[in-house]
C-alpha cells in the first residue's frame, strides 16, 4: 500500500475512528486503526459493541492494507507539518510514514486478523438531520441507568411511526421523553440503542440541519452512515419498557416558572448536598410563589421564585441533580411543572408534547 | 461580624486564597477560609507550608472574623448572581450568606483556632515585576526534581547580586539558569524557595510589567506582597548547590538552530517513546546538517534540520523530554547549543547568559 493526504484529511479520519478504539480490550489487535486502501482511503475501527468506517481523501498510488496502533499513529500524525502524508508499507507489515523532512517507521499488524465489521441487513431505513438526532440524543442521554444490571435501561428506546420519532431513555428515578417530526413517513419499528453507542456518535454528528444521517437497522445491528463516515453498533435485545402507561395527564397542581431562575435556585442549593447524604431539595408550592428549600450537614439554603400556579397548593420533595440534568437540556425560557401529590412524580413537559422529562419526589415526611 | 461586598470581589478573593487551601489535612480547620473582617475584609488561608491574606473591596458593618469551609463557600459564592452578597455570622459560628432572593446558613468554626500567619522579618527586601518574576519562574520551574529526598532539589535558587537576580533549578539530569536585571542594586544574598509556593504564586501574579512584587525574606520564611494579596511560605534551609563551578564555556562544537524547527523534530521523536523504555534522541550533527533519530519497539524516526555548525562534528544521545521542557519556554528564534563531547552536558545559551540550560546526555554506545 502506498497513499498520500493531507495531514488534515488524515486527522479528521482519525478523530472519528478513534472513538470505537477500545481503552482496554483483551485482543490487542482492536488498539489499531485498520488502514484499507482497497479501494477508496477508509480508517476502520472496531470495539466489538461498535466499530467505525471513515473515507479520507488522497491518492492511491499503491493498493493494499496495513492494521496499525491507533494511539501511536494518531499521535504522530498530530505532531506532524501541515502538508501532505504519505504511507507506504513494506512487507513485513511495516509502514513508513514521510512529511517534508520527516519519516517514521511503524511496526503494524496482519490487517488480515483485523475483525470485519458486521453488516446490518437494511430491512428499516430512515432518514434524520445530524443536527435534530444530536439534540435528541443530547436531551435524553443523561437519564440512562449507566451501570445498571439490566442491560436495556442501558440503551435508549427509537420508536419510529409514521413521521414521528420517539426517543426514550429512563433509570429507576425518571423518564426522558422526546420526540420530532421526520420529513418523511415509515413504518412503525422501534430498537433499543446502547448509550455508549449515542455518546460516541453524537460526538462525531455535525450541527448542520440540512446535513442528513442514514439509519438502517436490522435486529441485531444499526448503521448510522452520515459524510464520509458509517457506525455500525450492536443493538440491545429484549422490549422496552412500556412507559406510556406511566404517563397520565391528570395533575393537581401546575406550575409555570422561568427556567434559568428555577435552574440557578436548584443549582445553587445542590452545593449543599454532600455524597451519601441525599438531601432533598424540597419545593413549597404556593399562589404566585415557589420557596425552595434545603438543609445538610454543611448548611441550609431558602429562596423563593415568582410562579405562576394552577390547583393546589403542594410541598414535595426532590433529588435536586434530577432536576438539574433535565432543566440543563431544555431551551424554553419558561417551563410548565404538573404534580398529582407529594408522593407521585411530577412531569416537565411542553406544549406540544415534544419533551416530557419524568421525576420521582423524595419521600420527606411531612 | 456583618459584611457587604460584590460578588465578583468576593469571588476573586476567593480564588487567590483556595491556593493554599490543602488537598489533605490532618487538621480540618485549614480546610477554611479564615474570614477577618476585624480592620479590613480579608481572606486569609495556611496549608502549614504557605499561607495566602488577600483583601477584598467591601463594607464593613460589623466587624469579626469567621473560619467556614473553603471549598463549599467557594462553590456557593461562584453560583450567587452578580449582585452585592452579605455575611452575617451569629454566636455559634453560623455565617448566613445572603444575595438576591437566596439566603444561605452554613456551618463554621471558632476563628481563633485558625493558625495564624508567620510573619518575616524584614531583613532583606527586593522589588521586582510581577511579570518578570512570572517569567524566571516559568523558564525554570520544569526542572525541580519533585520528588527527589534532598528537599533542595524541589526548591528553586534565587540568589541576588547588586542588581542581579539569578533563579536556578536542577534535577539530577539538568540544570536551567536565568538571570534578570533588577531596577535596583541590593546586597548580596540568596534563599531557596519550595518549588510548590512557586507554582502556586505565578498562577496569581499579574502579567502586567509595571505591576510589582515585593519580596522580604529572613531566614526561615519568605514574603510576596503584590496588589491586594500577601503570600509567605517557608523556605527550605541548607545550602544550594555550587553551579558555576559545573558550568564551563569551553566547546569543541556549537550548533545555531531554528528553535521551534528543532523543537518540534524533538518532540516528534517523542511520540515513539514508552515508559520504561529511555530510549534516546541521537543528535547526529554535521556540517550545515542536524540529523535526529530515535528507535525504540514501536518503530523509528529519522528527520534532518540545516544548521550553522563550528567546529567539530559530533554523534549525542539525549532524553528527548529534557529538550522539549527547555525548547518551550525559551523565546528566541533562533539558539545555540555549545557541545564538548558524547559524554559532556551541552549548553543552551543565550548571547548575554539571560538564560542557561544544561542537559545531561544519555550514553549511546557507539
Amino acid at each position: 500500500m502506498k497513499i498520500t493526504c493531507s495531514k488534515n484529511d488524515l486527522l479528521n479520519g482519525i478523530n472519528i475512528a478513534l472513538r470505537a478504539v477500545p481503552g482496554k480490550t483483551t485482543l490487542p489487535i482492536l488498539e489499531s486503526f485498520l488502514i484499507d486502501a482497497s479501494g477508496d482511503i477508509r480508517i476502520i475501527t472496531n470495539d466489538n459493541d461498535m466499530g467505525i468506517e471513515t473515507c479520507v481523501d488522497g491518492k492511491i498510488e499503491s493498493p493494499g492494507k496495513i492494521a496499525i496502533n491507533a494511539r501511536i499513529f494518531s499521535e504522530i500524525v498530530r505532531k506532524l507539518p501541515d502538508n501532505q502524508v504519505t504511507l507506504d508499507t513494506s512487507s513485513n507489515y511495516k509502514m513508513k510514514v514521510t512529511c517534508e523532512d520527516s519519516e517514521f517507521v511503524l511496526n503494524g499488524n496482519n490487517p488480515n486478523e483485523f475483525p470485519e465489521l458486521p453488516q446490518t441487513n437494511t430491512e428499516n431505513k430512515i432518514s434524520i438531520s445530524q443536527f435534530t438526532l444530536k439534540e435528541l440524543i443530547r436531551q435524553t442521554i443523561f437519564s440512562i441507568a449507566q451501570n445498571d444490571a439490566n442491560a436495556i435501561m442501558r440503551g435508549e428506546l427509537f420508536e419510529i411511526d409514521g413521521k414521528m420519532i420517539k426517543v426514550i431513555s429512563l433509570d429507576s428515578h425518571r423518564i426522558s421523553i422526546r420526540k420530532e417530526e421526520l420529513a418523511f413517513e415509515y413504518e412503525p419499528c422501534k430498537v433499543i440503542v446502547p448509550g455508549k453507542t449515542l455518546n460516541e456518535i453524537s460526538r462525531i454528528l455535525g450541527s448542520e440541519k440540512e446535513d442528513i444521517v442514514d439509519i438502517t437497522f436490522d435486529k441485531k445491528f444499526i448503521k448510522f452512515a452520515f459524510g464520509n463516515t458509517v457506525v455500525v453498533s450492536r443493538l440491545i435485545e429484549g422490549e422496552y419498557f412500556n412507559v406510556e402507561q406511566m404517563i397520565s395527564s391528570d395533575y393537581e397542581t401546575s406550575v409555570k416558572v422561568n427556567r434559568s431562575d428555577f435552574f440557578n435556585s436548584i443549582d445553587r442549593a445542590f452545593t449543599l448536598t454532600r455524597e451519601g447524604e441525599k438531601k432533598p431539595v424540597i419545593l413549597d408550592i404556593q399562589d404566585g410563589e415557589m420557596n425552595i428549600d434545603i438543609s445538610s450537614s454543611v448548611g441550609s439554603m431558602n429562596s423563593h421564585l415568582y410562579i405562576n400556579k394552577e390547583g393546589k397548593d403542594l410541598v414535595i420533595g426532590f433529588n435536586p441533580r434530577f432536576f438539574i440534568e433535565a432543566l440543563k437540556v431544555i431551551d424554553d425560557e419558561e417551563i410548565s411543572i404538573y404534580f398529582v401529590n407529594s408522593n407521585a412524580p411530577c412531569f416537565i413537559k411542553s406544549k406540544e408534547g415534544e419533551y416530557i422529562y419524568i421525576i420521582l419526589p423524595v419521600n420527606i415526611n411531612r
